[in-house]
């Protein structure tokens, strides 16, 4: 079976496709100055930009793993996180609190989702 | 290919299954009050529970990320993981410790398993 | 669809293959006194070693959750790691900092990679 790419430099690519599951990168905020809540939009509007480039959305999310800089923050997390599903079918997740790439950064999620 | 969801919340099901693959949601114990091999025997019923749910079970477990509270416990976690393995062909698994979502949870397993 | 597993002791198999997937255990050095860079390499090489043994390579993977034990080493990490691809097509990644399983032990990799 083939493997696509999408987004790749000399470390990672973003996005990984096989077998009709799509592996993404953990992925961040661009404005790390901003809260949790805020941090998090960015993060799903990210994942959405991608999903869509390889023919997915976000009512395919199989699996999250969802990674805080502070686990004081889970609830800032979850209000962004229920607006972007807004009513979507919810795909399985885990949560911890972690030392993350940078200081600055709030919050780091990385998705598997179906084609 | 068809998606499917179990347990399913606002925020998380605990259960999908796409493409022979099941992927659960980090389970941790109901009774917080007891120490890291209760609390990770708790949580191997209750993965047990979601096994039998989408007819699967713990001999076609193919990926453990065992999150920890505090790394001094692995052996404990070790104990009932392997008394619940029971001989049955052991999973992949990456153990680590990390901040979990409450003080009192000691262990949280998210699982992958194939149907 | 069979379930394949490599190196299995009672806790964990070293690899897990299912429906053109590998899932392979976190890896870490043997040689747990030298840097970051070092140990780094040498968990690449176990993984070649096992990639091998499931008859995939580092061409084919897909995803990466890299446990760095302090986000300072990340640097040292990639380093490794690029040298390791050598231009090959990178898999998705996820980095964070975590308590591992010995205070010597400086990086765990578990690997996802299509057979």
């Amino acid at each position: 079976m083939s493997i696509e790419r999408y987004e790749t430099n000399p470390k990672l690519s973003r996005v990984v496709v096989h077998n009709g599951t799509a592996y993404l990168s953990g992925l961040t905020a661009d404005d790390k100055t901003v809260g949790t809540k805020e941090q998090t939009a960015q993060v799903l509007a990210k994942a959405d930009q991608l999903f869509a480039t390889v023919g997915t959305d976000r009512t395919k999310v199989l699996l999250a793993h969802i990674y805080l800089r502070d686990i004081a923050d889970w609830d800032a997390m979850n209000e962004a996180w229920i607006t972007w599903l807004d009513g979507a079918a919810a795909p399985a997740r885990a949560t911890v609190a972690a030392t993350l790439g940078l200081p600055e950064i709030a919050v780091e999620i990385q998705f598997t989702a179906a084609i």
